[in-house]
């Protein structure tokens, strides 16, 4: 596996493979990598020739004076675990490699930035379109690997690839739960055992709403949600931020499930400390 | 030549050139075809084994409610036009191909967008950039053609491409001038007889202030800036709008001419209801 920091150096990949008619593929993270992005790497091994995994904290998701962890960046830690999976590149840039002290360049996908996740922070989804176009143009995949695991912003990062006609395609891939059906994600690693416990109740809520689309017909995003709030207040470590039902394509509320296509059911609800989302995909042909 | 207008189309281009070793162009446009696009035109094939040049008029440049005037498009005039000038691929897609009903991202280009022209358009660079972005995109061209008439636009466009790492080089052309001065341009085409002549003080303006350079080594941006402004004066049919000396990277207003690097001397003015733009590239080297 090569370990690459600089984006010359990066860019010189694309060009050789796509001579060769070989497929690329990246796997945009942000560094801690877990079980969900091990499947992100199957996935990726199966549809393309070489796979590339980016490690990048992005300081722009964030406002100044918005309290956040940098992650420590143990490089050598990550480039084991990804050469342990079959991945041929490693892409690790710095932060000054990326913005360069006048960066001044932002994409944004209007609207959809401030639903759901985007409700309380307002420069997040900036962060993620700015940063991801920045890195499908230096590495220029074939194909770019997202989880619904992060429904918002798979769905804006494939709204943003088809407005600006990106030479990608994104593939959004199911969401890793755990046995218990927690998500797993680098936040839910910093649960205690008492707060990973009372986590529980997200997916238990979204499975209960699916039940009742299931078995008793329920169409009414408000008694969906509802039903939620519900399975979310019997666990008193567990704050609930938004539960919504969503169109899949704009994002937009919607009052009773889609007929004819998906809809999106998304949570987020603080526990403890720890911010957490979570979703599922609601349709009427469901059965 | 082949007349292309439809994106799936003009992306199957690029990646057959780029297997054969070949090196793509690409002159965006807005119409109105004139001797300052022959200039980029030459220079293209110059570099580069095809030449695209595109032409769109670019709704998103302007606001509700501003008045602007849609040319007519004349896509067997500009054809024959460009045919004769042996451009290789025309490229002339339509609005509804480029911004689909539910089009929402945006590439922005802060602080440098809001200066100069940015000023009283607040949405004219997001236009430019946004369209820029998806036509390098689509087209994948090795070089992006543009003006240095529009030099503010010019250095967004090289300021986009170069902070989200787009595989495009951006080369900026001379700008083209009439044997009396007047930038070449659609809008200098649309004053009538009286008007043309009054918007002749604009490079007059623009030559006083290089003459106080060169030949009595006058430094200060405020000196230079009134020099131009009382040739303006002169001419009743001509409203100044602004008149600038500012760095040619962050487009900053300089109180001084920088000494180790070139300064844009940039106005705008209203000649009727022709709204003009010129500048200059002012060096403390000039001979």
């Amino acid at each position: 596996m090569e370990i690459v920091t600089r984006i010359p150096r990066m860019r010189m990949l694309a060009p050789r493979l796509k001579r060769d008619g070989k497929k690329l593929a990246l796997i945009p993270t942000m560094s801690a990598l877990h079980d969900g992005h091990a499947s992100l790497i199957r996935r990726a091994q199966i549809i393309a020739d070489v796979v590339v995994v980016s490690i990048f904290f992005n300081p722009i998701h964030f406002q100044q004076g918005d309290e956040f962890e940098v992650p420590t960046r143990d490089l050598a830690r990550d480039a084991e675990l990804v050469a342990n999976k079959g991945v041929d590149v490693l892409f690790a840039p710095s932060v000054d490699e990326i913005y360069p002290e006048d960066f001044l360049t932002y994409v944004t996908t209007d609207i959809l930035d401030c639903r759901l996740c985007g409700a309380n922070q307002p420069n997040y989804f900036r962060g993620v379109t700015t940063i991801i176009n920045k890195l499908i143009n230096i590495v220029q995949p074939h194909f770019t690997l997202v989880g619904q695991k992060d429904a918002q912003q798979s769905i804006i990062i494939r709204r943003m690839v088809r407005d600006l006609s990106m030479d990608t395609e994104v593939v959004i891939c199911p969401t890793v739960r755990g046995s218990d059906g927690l998500v797993i994600s680098s936040r839910n690693a910093s649960l205690n055992p008492a707060e990973r416990r009372a986590a529980l109740v997200l997916y238990r809520g979204l499975q209960r709403a699916q039940e009742l689309v299931e078995r008793e017909g329920v169409r009414e995003a408000a008694t969906l949600t509802e039903a939620v709030r519900q399975v979310l207040e019997t666990e008193p470590l567990v704050r609930p931020e938004y539960v919504a039902l969503v169109d899949m394509e704009n994002l937009n509320p919607l009052t009773t499930l889609a007929d004819d296509s998906e809809s999106l059911l998304a949570l987020a609800a603080h526990v403890g400390q720890v911010r957490l989302t979570d979703n599922i995909v609601l349709s009427t042909g469901t059965t």
